[in-house]
């Protein structure tokens, strides 16, 4: 019944963050759908991200074909203060509050096992080499910018063990009630934090 | 800070359906880093998709290069039965069941504002045609085989409106409690179709 092109289109797509089987077929009927231009068009845009790499020192995805990305090359930045992240939205959406004065990791996405990937490992013995290199040896701080869910926390921790004697403080993102969110439909934890971290 | 690439990918993913911006920026970045072997890879299929064709009766995507589908084309499908739904997933979940006798119209993604594209007017206007030419020129029943959301049932109304006079039957899909589905948590108006459909 279905096209074999559009099984393995399927096939792929489910590989894809925030794409399940079921709207991995719809995308891909879609797709097959839209006027062959649109499809080479799509096809062509895909290729060229090919060409984008990796910053070799926050892992960061960037218009660059070798060496450190923007935000890693500016020496206004803070090279001894450094935020862990998951991925490169979370660093465009940080970068927005012109908030963090140091530099990034990005460690990838997160595992639900709680053991970290080769990658992982390797990004982290990055930024401990980037670190052993500074004037002094060692970091002023570096925040785990995990989201505050089940993984998240998780994975906090276990970098956490992973940082210990790189650096001289180690900090997490604030909980609390967002701006703009009502008391009332706030959860236990998130109140509990808020109370905390009150000022 | 998003590389042009990215900027554009996210721009032509946005616009498939289930792809939110947000999400389409997390898949580019991810497909961006994707070894360049995959990048080509999914790139490769998904020009391998503007291959195929749609059928000319039912306006579904298939492994075909011109004419009618394998549903359409199959004699033993009563041509004087048929069913509306939405899109091709929806033949596909609905020959699974066996129970289709008839034939298929895929409409498209339907409206939002109740106007129907003018590619659904071809596509009702084609229907029309190939009932004209049934032996008898009626339909013995079409199934408006829409979802029972909002939209599903604007869009039920209207298409009841332009294909009233070309068939002997209109009826759409049943309602009530799906199986494995408790009294308890289904809502007011499932239950009233339940009890109106009981049997």
């Amino acid at each position: 019944m279905t096209p074999d092109s559009i099984k393995k289109l399927v096939a792929l797509l489910s590989q894809l963050p925030s794409l399940g089987p079921r709207q991995a077929t719809r995308v891909a009927f879609h797709i097959a759908g839209m006027p062959t231009s649109e499809v080479t068009e799509l096809a062509r845009v895909i290729n060229e991200t090919a060409r984008l790499k990796r910053c070799t020192q926050c892992f960061r995805i960037d218009e660059l074909t070798t060496g450190r990305c923007t935000i890693c090359a500016n020496p206004r930045r803070d090279q001894a203060s450094i935020i862990i992240v998951e991925k490169e939205t979370d660093v465009l959406t940080l970068e927005k509050t012109k908030a963090i004065k140091g530099r990034y990791l990005v460690l990838g996405d997160l595992p639900k096992d709680g053991v970290l990937t080769t990658q992982q490992r390797t990004r982290l013995a990055a930024l401990k080499k980037s670190i052993a290199d500074l004037p002094g040896g060692i970091a002023s701080e570096i925040i785990i910018g995990f989201s505050p869910t089940t993984y998240g926390d998780l994975n906090a921790e276990i970098v956490a063990g992973q940082i210990k004697g790189i650096t001289q403080k180690i900090s997490r993102l604030g909980r609390g009630i967002p701006t703009g969110g009502e008391i009332e439909f706030a959860d236990e934890q998130t109140l509990d934090a808020a109370i905390k971290n009150r000022n």
